[in-house]
């Protein structure tokens, strides 16, 4: 066991503040890992919150981490101490479930296990997250962040980065497809670049003029202000794909409007329930298709970091102390972040 | 020109009457088909009631019609006088666009022609159904009838079967996928039939348990009680495919629980608006599809003909006289019919 140092919401109504807790001793295919970044994510505030349910107090967020490694258990062969590795979304899943065997490992039917707020599959002890100066993880979990990318901004890739790319590739979006990405956050600027990188035309669908010369800046061919009903009757059954990145309910019936027929409506967001509810016109009378997409698996999580590196991707980000957590949590409930707040956790030696 | 006997509805309040209309001469392209017999489809009632908007008066439903040739234009060379053809839900489309061009002529970019209460790409005369004694159509929306098929029961597979073969073919349902059909009506019952011939395994979800016997009559391989929460959560994350043929608003949320993984739920019905909301979570949390599926093109249609013909499929039908239709209509609204009224056309020279 080795003591970890951390931030923590100790419930649903208290700010982060400065936690310590016991990591575990190392297992035979464990890696240990000194956390240099954390990205930070909406989920992390929604779990903090208790917005999804009752969490598992205390919750040490953060599911974006690229660190080094500086231990690692008998029987690990993929990384040595010194290699920079990422660990995203999930650290365990059960390992022989039909999902797990087809790298579907978000989609496990033993439900895979949290990067934070969740139960340990050996012992049952809670996970922590990325808000910390070191993370234990099983080897199959971890991912090598290729030397060509900055590590100081590769985090993202691993939660909004393989939630945007899984569903692109998916469906197969590729060269000459028409794509719209709903929503300029974190997921939607990461969905930008990735459509574009395969070779799509790729539209920003956003609620305000404001946004527009921000949308060109972010590789978009195209803006279409979405509350603008011309604007949005000109691309009328237009699109191959909507990729749905908008954080909040709100109304999918205008936006499957501009599908061509067989188009793909793509949610990454969960937006409970669904209100305005969807009109069956909208699917039935164009054969369109209306679909959710959760993070990705973890083979899938390192060909986004592949895929990122090779394309020169990285995410806008801007880099935050551990100390300005809350504040940065403040940011981006009011949309203030471009795009990502990622934490440098050489911050927490201070704290 | 020529004289044609029908059935009408004059307004969205007036029960069908005998109503007498002109139909066009022949084009060079267009065949004349004297009127055997003629499915009656929920359609028929909802445009005959403007339950879709206000209808195009009058309308002389039936988009289900068996006949045989009895005059060709100069230019037909696909039939020939005395054979037994079908007219199905469309008449005409554009056979321009990209959709007319793959064979998806329900899709066409610029709509296609209902058989009924709809407008003459040529001469914008409205058209008229098949509750009448004879029809004049182009002869690319005219359907061969095989031989072995019974041309007596033919007629529903013109829009009850080819609008669940379609999405069946689309999304490939095969040999071994688990498929549950919702609803036991006309669309419901030609589902069961398709599916299994397709070699799916076939569960039949109804509200009642007084239904289970005649469900297994179906060719069910499984029945689930859908009202019955245990039953439903038995068959959590169990189907391939979903058809859901039920006609009036439901909550499809307890039904995409039971898709697997990627599992796709098609509607075929408009239900609208969708009440209850669906939650996206259910589509999200398993990478779900929630599709809709809109009767079928033209050699698809033909397809199914020749499909049930092979595999000896037929509706379950119950003959009626055109005189019965008011009454017909009002046990349909009932559910009262196993499993599709068809219009025997002789019962017409009496009227
Ligand atoms: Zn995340
Ligand atoms: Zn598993
Ligand atoms: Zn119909
Ligand atoms: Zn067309």
């Amino acid at each position: 066991m080795s003591q970890a140092k951390s931030y923590a919401a100790l419930s649903a109504t208290t700010p982060l503040a400065p936690f310590s807790f016991e990591r575990r001793s190392l297992r035979e295919d464990d890696v240990n890992i000194d956390i240099l970044y954390c990205g930070v994510c909406h989920s992390d505030i929604h779990t903090a919150e208790s917005d999804w349910g009752p969490s598992n107090y205390p919750i040490v967020p953060g599911h974006e981490i690229v660190g080094k490694v500086t231990e690692i258990g008998s029987k690990v062969s993929k990384y040595k101490v010194g290699d920079v590795v990422g660990v995203g979304c999930m650290v365990d899943s059960c390992q022989h479930c039909s999902h797990c065997s087809a790298d579907l490992e978000q989609y496990c039917d033993n439900n895979p296990v949290g990067t934070y707020g969740a139960h340990d599959l050996i012992d049952g002890t809670l996970t922590y997250g990325g808000y910390s100066d070191h993370i234990v993880v099983r080897e199959k979990f971890v991912l090598s962040i290729p030397e060509a990318l900055d590590a100081s901004k590769a985090a993202p890739l691993l939660c909004a980065g393989v939630t945007t790319f899984s569903p692109l590739r998916h469906y197969g979006v590729k060269a000459g497809d028409k794509i719209g990405i709903l929503g300029m956050g974190g997921l939607g600027h990461m969905g930008v670049k990735l459509a574009k990188a395969l070779g799509a035309e790729v539209t920003i669908f956003t609620r305000s003029e404001n946004k527009i010369a921000e949308a060109k800046k972010q590789g978009a061919d195209h803006v279409v202000v979405s509350t603008d009903d011309t604007q949005m009757q000109a691309v009328a059954m237009n699109f191959d794909f909507l990729l749905d990145t908008i954080p909040v309910q709100h109304d999918l019936n205008p936006y499957l409007n501009c599908l061509k027929v067989d188009g793909v409506h793509i949610l990454v967001g969960l937006i409970e329930p669904m209100d305005p509810t969807v009109h069956a016109a909208n699917l039935v009378l164009k054969r369109r298709i209306l679909t959710g997409s959760l993070i990705g698996g973890i083979a899938e999580t390192q060909e986004v970091l592949d895929f990122c590196a090779e394309h020169n991707i990285e995410c806008d980000a801007e880099m935050i102390n551990i100390q300005d957590i809350n504040e940065a949590y403040k940011r981006m409930k009011k949309g203030d972040v471009k795009y990502r707040f990622i934490i440098d956790m050489k911050s927490l030696k201070n704290s």
